[in-house]
């Protein structure tokens, strides 16, 4: 599988299956793991870089199913390739700015990856659509068992795995939920339902991790502690509380529903009615827009649209995905108008 | 005709049809008439009006022509009636003000009416379509006549038609047009533009008259001079000055695709994708969106719809023809609701 196949395929967890999609568009599951006899990614030379690298790749033959996984060599994609990797979460952006080897195995689905060389050694992650933490933490866990049978893993009895950053020892583990919360923004309850969430050991992001804006009412939420607690323990504690912000946001919305249902019907159908006839949209505008639609299926009052599109074209409508599909780079203006074909289309096939 | 007919009758002079039509909504022509041995309104009293809607109404059933305009006694009218004649055109705000006997004699189609008792004895009016002020002027002109010939006009050999104001003095005559000028507007040249026409003695109005806003880059252009030219010579110094504008329009229109051709055609298909879709709409909003969706039927980018169901909306939308639609009063958030309604059933008749 070349990049530009991997790049074109549809992302599976997109698919807006899994339970509560109308609320929750993803569960996420990141482990971190690093190979004893080596320093972590921070204090590592060239070599030792280069020697991880092959280390893994070679333990990647071991199996059946890891020898499916498809290795992407960080330099060996230009920027644009970098950055369609980021838009379709499978690298993150610190790794782009990093030198020495390093990259990213993906699964043909993109719902799993390794990226080896970012701040840890190994970084395993499954994504699944919808609220099911518990099969994602399935998969990676399975993932990093078949490695564990050929890479060494540097683990410490009392501290559990050992990862380059202290706030991640223990499990190694990282569970959030991608989940779009439009209804208490509308009801302004989001400053509240983030403290509370955040006093119970979560933190509440934007769309892309630390320090990004929650662009089109989408926020993670993920675990803080990683330490002290059993990996079954940390995910419950995350699906419940998931479990307690799709009730509030349940709640939210029907409240807007019954107290001024006609303002939510406007702000719903108008975005509907812009994103299928705008010709220029820029990736912000698109998010607002494509939320207000999300709540509006959600809400049963939009039926022409799925889930699935919409989570499609959140990814499909970010510049590089744009600049990709167009095979050249694209100056802003021209990305918001390619942006708008690009929504049109894909929301009116037949016209 | 009962006055609930003529207010659910299609207004004939919306109907599209006539030169320009796409930039030059309607052409009007109304001509000042008073009685001799009368006072003018302003100084008559309540015996001196009746009187004149006598003699009126007498001289309207010496012809057959005459014999089927319908009189509309304002006091018989309720004020939701009353501003639903203001909104096509046919009553102005002032005589609602007004005391004592008035009213409105109305043709059919809503093209030609005589106020009675408004700032004159008689206010002939004619509004016909598209850009044909000689049209308008040619049916009014014959429509005096026939009263002419029961009534006796105060006339003066040197000064010609004597009028309450002394600006209206002379042929009695003003003409006007509605135009539609959202280029001019968006090459920010109406200014100058305002400012050429009002040299050349026209006044530039909004789409209520004196006073009123251009709501939806409407504008209404009338001649200020109705004393020493002849009726023909004042028509056609409107027809050059109102070609002008058009040429001036269609240049700015020009401009603009060659120049901002995508904000053009975002701004023209996202107003024709909220028009469709929103569940709330200003009137103000709805002329402001109605503009855009002209410019792209001008611009022939939109065929969905025609402009004549735009004009029609133009009237139809406004808070009084509302109210009187549905049968009773609305608060303005309620009215914003079924305007919207009434747009999409307009717009999309199959949906």
């Amino acid at each position: 599988m070349t990049f530009d196949d991997f790049a074109r395929l549809p992302v599976a967890w997109l698919d807006a299956s899994g339970e509560q999609s109308a609320i929750v568009v993803s569960s996420r599951v990141r482990l971190a793991r690093n190979l004893i006899h080596l320093p972590f990614p921070n204090r590592a030379n060239k070599t030792h870089r280069q020697h991880l690298v092959k280390a893994v790749l070679e333990a990647c033959e071991q199996n059946k199913q890891t020898k499916q996984l498809v290795f992407f060599d960080a330099d060996g994609l230009n920027l644009l390739q970098q950055q369609v990797l980021v838009e379709r979460h499978v690298m993150s952006p610190a790794m782009m700015t990093r030198n020495g080897a390093r990259g990213v195995l993906v699964g043909q689905a993109g719902c799993l990856s390794v990226m080896l060389n970012e701040e840890d050694h190994l970084r395993f992650q499954a994504i699944f659509s919808g609220l099911q933490p518990q099969s994602a933490w399935q998969a990676i866990s399975e993932l990093q068992q078949v490695f564990a049978e050929s890479l060494q893993f540097a683990f410490h009895e009392a501290w559990g795995y050992l990862t380059a950053c202290p706030s991640n020892t223990g499990t190694g583990l990282r569970a959030s939920v991608l989940i779009h919360l439009p209804g208490l923004v509308l009801t302004q309850e989001m400053d509240a339902v983030v403290r509370g969430i955040t006093q119970m050991g979560f933190a509440v992001r934007g769309l892309f991790g630390e320090g990004t804006d929650a662009l089109g009412n989408m926020f993670q939420v993920s675990n803080q502690i990683t330490l002290g607690r059993s990996e079954q323990a940390l995910l419950g504690m995350l699906s419940q509380a998931v479990a307690q912000l799709v009730e509030c946001e349940e709640n939210a919305r029907e409240a807007l529903l019954s107290s001024v249902r006609s303002k939510i019907e406007d702000k719903v159908w108008r975005a509907w009615g812009i994103l299928q006839h705008a010709r220029m949209l820029t990736s912000q505008e698109f998010m607002n827009l494509a939320s207000a639609v999300r709540l509006g299926v959600g809400l049963k009052l939009i039926h022409q649209v799925s889930l699935q599109t919409l989570n499609e074209l959140m990814v499909e409508t970010q510049p590089s995905h744009l600049q990709f599909m167009l095979g050249r780079e694209l100056e802003a203006a021209e990305r918001d108008v390619f942006r708008a074909d690009r929504v049109r289309q894909k929301l009116m096939p037949s016209g």
